[in-house]
C-alpha cells in the first residue's frame, strides 16, 4: 500500500527534527490526522511564523522580539558584566531565577571541529568587537559555555582571545580600569547529587572549585 | 526575560503532540530557528495539507488518497477476508511484507472505558453493516487488534457482536455459505525472543497457540 503523499510529506518533515526517528515521525503524523483542522492551521502558522516573528539582537545575538532585545535595552541591568553562553535557551535558563542582572552574549554554537564548526562559525568575533567598542568599560566576562569537551574548548579559546582585555594582578593597583575579569561558570556537584556516583572529572572540578565555608 | 510570542506559540504546539514534553518542545523550536525559511514553509505546508490531502475510505476506513482506497479498489485482492485493525498504521505494518491479500477494516481506536471510548466511538457498527451488506460472502474475519488489555477487550466485543455471522461446526456440512470464520491474530513469542525473559501471559498464549510441527 502506498502511503498518501500528504502523510509521507509530514513524516519526512518530522524526521528531519533532531531526536525524532521514523517511528516517532509516523506516530506524530497519524496523531495529527485525528486533530481538528483549526489546530493544524494553528500549528502550521506557528511553524511558518517562527522566524518572521523573531529577531536576533544585534548586540547580544539572543533571540527576541525587538532589536536590541529586552535585556540589552533594559536600563536597570548591569552593562558591565557579560555572560557568554552557547544558545538562546541558556539565556532563558539563567533568566529563570532572575538573580543574574548583567547582559549576555549568545555564541549560537560551540567550537566543534568534528562537525566542522570553527571559531569563525560562531559569534566570537562579535564578542571581541563588542568588548573593544564598549566605552563604559566591562568589569567581568563570565564564560558560561557548557561543561562539555566542546564547551570547555570554546571557553578556553575565548579566554585566550580576550587576553588583551584581561586584568592582570597589578592592573587594579595601577588604576587601569579598561581591563576586565574573565571568569568561568562554577563547575562541581549539582544540587541533589551523590558523591558516590559522581564521575571523576566532576569530583576533581568540585574539589578545585571549593569555596570558603561561610 | 519574556520568550518571544512566535517561539512560545510553536513550543505550545509541539507540547500538544503525544510524547513531547516541555523540554523537547523547546529544543525542537530552537532547532527550527536555525533552519532556512523555505524548510519551515515546507514543514508548515505539510502540516496544513495533512488532512486536505487525505481521505478516509468509506469502505474500510483506512487513510488514503482515494475513496475507495487503493486496497479496497484492487480487484486482485481477496474480498472474502477482512482483517480488523485499530489504526491505519497497523494496515501499513501488515502491508509491508505483502503476504496478506485480503481487505482491512480500520476501527480508528479501541474500546477504552478509562478514556471514555466506548464501542460507539470506533467503527464497529460500520464493520457489522459491511459484513451484513456483503452479498459475495465473507469467509473469514481476522481480529487483529493489539494484544493489550483494551485490544483484547475490543476483539472480544467484536467477536460477540459478530456472533450471528459466525460459522458453527454444523454449518459447512449443511452448505450454509453465508456464515464466516472469526479468528484472532496469533499471539505468542515474537521472533528473536527469549523464553527466559518472556512474561507469564505471553508464555501462556504461546502454549495455547502452539501449532503442529511441520
Amino acid at each position: 500500500m502506498k502511503v498518501p503523499k500528504a502523510i509521507q510529506n509530514l513524516i519526512e518533515s518530522f524526521e528531519r527534527l533532531p531526536g525524532i526517528g521514523p517511528k516517532t515521525a509516523q506516530r506524530l503524523t497519524f496523531y495529527l490526522l485525528h486533530v481538528p483542522q483549526e489546530e493544524l492551521d494553528h500549528f502550521s502558522q506557528s511553524v511558518q511564523g517562527l522566524k518572521r516573528g523573531t529577531l536576533i539582537c544585534s548586540s547580544c545575538f539572543t533571540v527576541g522580539e525587538t532589536d536590541p532585545c529586552q535585556i540589552c535595552s533594559d536600563p536597570t541591568r548591569d552593562s558591565s558584566i557579560i555572560c557568554v553562553v552557547e544558545q538562546p535557551l541558556d539565556v532563558m535558563a539563567l533568566e529563570k531565577n532572575g538573580k543574574y542582572t548583567g547582559l549576555y552574549h549568545v555564541l549560537h554554537g560551540k567550537i566543534d571541529p568534528l562537525n566542522n564548526i570553527g571559531p569563525d562559525e560562531i559569534f566570537i568575533k562579535q564578542l571581541i568587537e563588542r568588548i573593544r567598542n564598549n566605552e563604559l568599560g566591562i568589569r567581568e566576562i563570565i564564560l558560561a559555555t557548557n561543561p562539555t569537551m566542546e564547551g570547555e574548548a570554546t571557553a578556553m579559546y575565548i579566554a585566550k582571545k580576550l587576553g588583551e582585555f584581561k586584568m592582570q594582578p597589578f592592573d587594579s593597583a595601577q588604576g587601569k580600569n579598561s581591563k576586565c575579569k574573565i571568569s568561568r561558570i562554577g563547575r562541581g556537584l549539582p544540587v541533589g547529587a551523590d558523591i558516590e556516583y559522581a564521575d571523576e572529572v566532576t569530583l576533581q572540578r568540585a574539589m578545585e572549585g571549593r569555596s570558603d565555608y561561610s
